[in-house]
């Protein structure tokens, strides 16, 4: 168990993409263990999850970007997931940029999961937006953070149909189960040494060309059974 | 065969996609004819494809946007597709934007086709810009054209995994391959009046969710075997 790498998420919400990264550290799919749950509010359910599962649950408050209190959170923050020997650190449904201090600690180990295929609709509130556009197709994207907002390298991306009959709300939830399981996966390839990075290029070694899986694309296939 | 709907491509290029369009009409799956093909180039090999099935083929070039020449040219555009009693204007790899005339004169009834995820990668040499974004997912659009480039209500939609290994040539074949499937298929709704409009919606009526073939997700399904 040591030796395992230990992951850091950051959250803002409900936590369910936390869950499911639990669930697959818990189910062997993923060979690292969440050391540390860290919310910028209090109330995020995100935390009662990790405290369920006997993981440290952190509240660290963070200003609006840029401010002196984002940044003294950021340095807090990094200090926290060093104190906890994180090695990985995940933003779930985290409502902040990655500080300065957390990327250049964590370099080239920081994710973030987004729920649109980027570049298209950055921001929030984003599945809304894509059925205000009309779009026949959104999805879901993991990507390696950096200062940008949702522009980092892209590890792997999924694809579902948006529905004539959809609202916001029933596009989140079919994009959710996709992020379910992107998310995972492309934890799982950077705990095997799979990820390398040449530019805003991510090669995930031995990666296998698009699968399909109840009604969604992934791109590159996904291998765990998530 | 006289009452069949009548179509003008605009083409600029070689003109696979309204090779797409013609064998789809001469097999009977769009139950429609092209009656004109017009280009703004005289060297366009669509002219040259639509010469080899019998079907009038124009040269009318186009200044750049909105100079007198390109007002002229809008205004000639739409005499001819007039003249061949044209019902609906297909864009096909067409490089200028529909001018206000044809718009006004053939309103709800102009498409056109567009090799990338729309919202995301509008423009040009789209399917290079995609990989040098590194984005895993991209595909084709058909949408209604409107006056500005690349924005008009969304028809149907194809997404297709982007290869580690591919470069935008590579990318651009695996697209084109569902572009033609996807605009034969936008045309066939529209003949058969399945297609209507509110705001920037289009309901396909009777639609079925997305569909999956060869490696491709299509949003609505596709129907027609292309």
């Amino acid at each position: 168990m040591a030796d395992k790498l230990r992951l850091g998420v950051l959250v803002s919400g409900s936590g369910t993409n936390l869950q499911s990264i639990i669930n697959a550290c818990e189910a062997g799919k993923i060979d690292a263990e969440v050391a540390v749950v860290i919310s910028n509010r209090a109330e995020a359910f995100g935390l009662e999850r990790a405290r369920k599962h006997g993981i440290p649950a952190l509240h660290i408050p963070v200003g609006r970007n840029e401010t002196p209190e984002y940044e003294i959170a950021d340095r807090e923050q990094t200090r926290a997931l060093r104190d906890h020997g994180v090695g990985l650190v995940c933003m779930a449904g985290y409502l902040r940029k990655a500080g300065p201090s957390v990327l250049e600690t964590f370099a080239g180990a920081v994710m973030n999961i987004h729920p649109a295929l980027l570049p298209a609709f950055p921001g929030v509130k984003v599945q809304w937006a894509a059925v205000e556009y009309g779009v026949r197709i959104s999805g879901c994207t993991v990507h390696f953070a950096d200062p940008e907002f949702d522009r980092g390298p892209i590890i792997i991306q999924a694809a579902v149909p948006v529905l004539q009959e959809d609202d916001g709300e029933a596009l989140a939830k079919r994009i959710l189960q996709c992020e379910h399981r992107i998310y995972p996966q492309a934890i799982q390839w950077f705990v095997a040494g799979r990820l390398s990075l040449d530019g805003r290029h991510v090669f995930v070694d031995d990666a296998r060309a698009g699968s399909w899986r109840d009604g969604a694309l992934f791109s590159p296939a996904l291998e765990l059974d998530l």
